[in-house]
């Protein structure tokens, strides 16, 4: 376990989950780190090696870093803005409004940044992002220090980047080919959904995703408008449109998958798709619930995501995991279904392979990357343990971790961010709610 | 608005939601307290008067504390302990023998204690409890300075606490009784369910409740098993057998309501039953979801409970306000209902009305008792904020509350108890678990 290497990070006294299962449990163990990488961890007595930073970790627990799915980073700045409301009322009144009218680089830029400090607060060391001036993102997101799978995003209408969909395809090779990744930063396109992209459009997307390797992300069968919207259109669903024009394949990140038949779900293991799970989102919006058993039945990677700020309206990925445990289960009246070892599995590993981290993140094991939370467990509603991922799942939320690590960097120690300045953050969310709120041509809930 | 009394306590500069309404929120305000009570609220400047502690509230919110209107405060020393099973072997396998193996007065009092550390940390106020030994309910609760309706457990067959039912009926008087309760805790009666008490030991609970005039909670139609195990029984639904022994009344308070015709519903409304709705206890345990939306339309009373920590797996009422938002949206694929102010009133005045206290509490009113928490809003996950009853309810967790006021008493200043001992609370939960656990006898889940 190289426990003679110099770490630049030693953790000592901690309990250790290096896996999603309770039989990998190490109550008692030390973890060290050096430049990016995980170079030993153990259980007992940390070994008498020289490190730049020593954290104590008495009374509380490191595990991997939460790995987000599918979000929409920048949308935190329209959080709460229409809650209650039809999905058609919801995206036509007042998300496609709001985000044709505020969206640009500084929306994208400081609305990222908010995602970011709330991701890192709550123990989030990855995600995957969809959205306009996707540069943007990258910018901040590398500012913060996380690790993030970032996507252009693509549609037949203008965009707030883009007047048509020529122009989109165009920024978003631009993206791709730029030189603003990094080991933690890789790009990735986003065709929206088969009911906002033409079959042309589909096909430029895949193409383009195929000649320069990167992920292609898209929305698929989310709701039973979106079924009947390309149905109307195409006289297909939205998996057999998506089939039809080659999309499907182990290069496609398929995100809610809700409304798939049992031959869909064959076709997409098959095809080795990727799926992203957002279980809150599609409760909030109403869209239905995911056939997440059976999709994992049949050996598909599903990871678990939020979605963005507008319909969830947090990021926090240990109450998503408490929503996934539990919303399967009341489904189909059986307690059994999506046990918390699983669920524990999609937010980590599961989302890894979604993302195709999976060989570096995911899981504390030697050589892997150094993306490491640690949650203090000495708070009233975290105790007694007596299974340690159930209480992660059903019990924890965001605000239990108290530092976290991405790449071997130290980005939040006890709860105080160090990559990112918050008051700034927080200052500019609420210069952005008042140009946005007091702006009454835009429709406000009351 | 007794601007010139002296005050005991002044919150100043602090956001004000008086009401679960959005249209009432005070976005810089006061507020006064004297003695238990509330004695000035208003918008502006706080007026100059003497004040034995002052309070800042730049940048946080002061609303009513929440109410959990069901829940078995000591089983927070079981949290965890059996997750993901079906209903009977959760109930046979685990829980009733851990049960009756391990609850004694000690377990019942260290329990409450944690329990209520971990709902004043999440800004509940007052709940109502069911459960053995309540006697020490009482105490733990009176040490912590919560407000509380405690009622003695009744069922057929012995209990902790009670070698019969006639026994447990004598426990229940004597505790009802006693002079243990005060201006805060309040007396009621616990018959756990129709298929766990015979109609004798219904009439008899209902007939003690009524002599004594406190209030008689149960557990009604939670379940499917339950509907099969009383109609087998007794030819009926469990709210019909109810009905037949002249249990439902305006004196009722009942539990989870999952499995209801349309004319039971008119029943419960005819009668004055009282609801409590626990969604995160119903989806974990996969009871079903219940009918609230066509209960509220039928004016039944309805408040917010978090259930026992082993159904849950914590009692934090601001996740459980999240859930029951989400859950009846995607149950009926209609994101209109539940909206979040109808939620927020279950937590606080829907809540109190079940418990009878409405007058007294579920609002910031003049007059009305100082049960206060402050949320500290000053956090990436609450930023920005458009509407602040839908972050409440879809962004904020309990660790969001900073302070918490019962009774006109400081219970939690900057998320320090005042009242409890954290430390050794958080001690003999590990003491606890490590004697639960380490009784190879009792059959722990991997």
């Amino acid at each position: 376990m190289n426990q003679d290497l110099p770490a630049d990070i030693l953790i000592r006294r901690v309990s250790l989950l290096p896996l999603p299962h309770q039989s990998r449990f190490i109550p008692a163990g030390w973890l060290s780190i050096k430049d990016s990488l995980i170079i030993g961890l153990g259980a007992g007595d940390a070994p008498q090696i020289p490190a730049r930073l020593c954290l104590d970790g008495r009374g509380c627990l490191a595990m991997p870093g939460l790995i987000n799915a599918h979000t929409h980073a920048p949308m935190s700045l329209l959080r709460g803005l229409a809650d209650d409301l039809t999905l058609k009322t919801w995206f036509e009144k007042y998300i496609f409004p709001a985000e044709g009218k505020w969206v640009n680089e500084e929306f994208v830029y400081r609305g990222t940044l908010l995602a970011c400090a709330e991701m890192i607060r709550s123990g989030t060391t990855t995600f995957a992002d969809g959205y306009f001036f996707e540069e943007q993102v990258a910018r901040a997101t590398a500012k913060a220090g996380m690790r993030a799978l970032l996507a252009q995003g693509v549609l037949d209408f203008p965009t707030p980047d883009s007047p048509s969909p020529d122009q989109a395809l165009k920024r978003a090779e631009s993206f791709i080919r730029s030189s603003a990744f990094s080991s933690l930063i890789h790009p990735a396109l986003f065709a929206h959904s088969a009911y906002t992209c033409s079959p042309w459009l589909l096909q430029r997307c895949r193409d383009l995703a195929d000649r320069y390797g990167v992920p292609l992300i898209t929305h698929l069968a989310e709701s039973q408008s979106e079924l009947e919207e390309v149905s109307r259109k195409y006289g297909r669903t939205p998996v057999n449109q998506m089939e039809s024009l080659g999309l499907l394949s182990s290069n496609l990140i398929a995100c809610h998958c809700v409304w798939l038949k049992d031959e869909e779900m064959d076709l997409l293991a098959r095809r080795g798709v990727r799926v992203a799970h957002n279980p809150e989102s599609n409760m909030k919006l109403a869209s239905g619930v995911a056939p997440v058993p059976e999709l994992l039945a049949r050996g598909v990677a599903v990871g678990l995501g939020t979605d963005g700020c507008a319909s969830n309206n947090n990021l926090d990925l240990f109450q998503e995991m408490d929503s996934a445990a539990k919303l399967h289960k009341v489904h189909r009246l059986d307690p059994t279904v999506m046990p918390s070892p699983v669920v524990l599995e999609m937010a980590t590993l599961g989302s890894a392979k979604v993302l195709g981290m999976e060989k570096e993140i995911g899981s504390l094991e030697v050589g892997k990357k150094a993306d490491i939370i640690i949650l203090n467990l000495q708070s009233p509603h975290l105790q007694p343990v007596y299974n340690i991922v159930s209480q992660l799942v059903y019990s924890a939320t965001g605000a239990d971790v108290r530092d976290v690590i991405i790449d071997g960097q130290l980005v939040m120690q006890n709860r105080r961010l160090l990559t990112l300045d918050e008051e700034t953050i927080l200052k500019s969310a609420e210069t952005w709610q008042r140009r946005i709120a007091g702006d009454k041509s835009q429709p406000l809930q009351q």
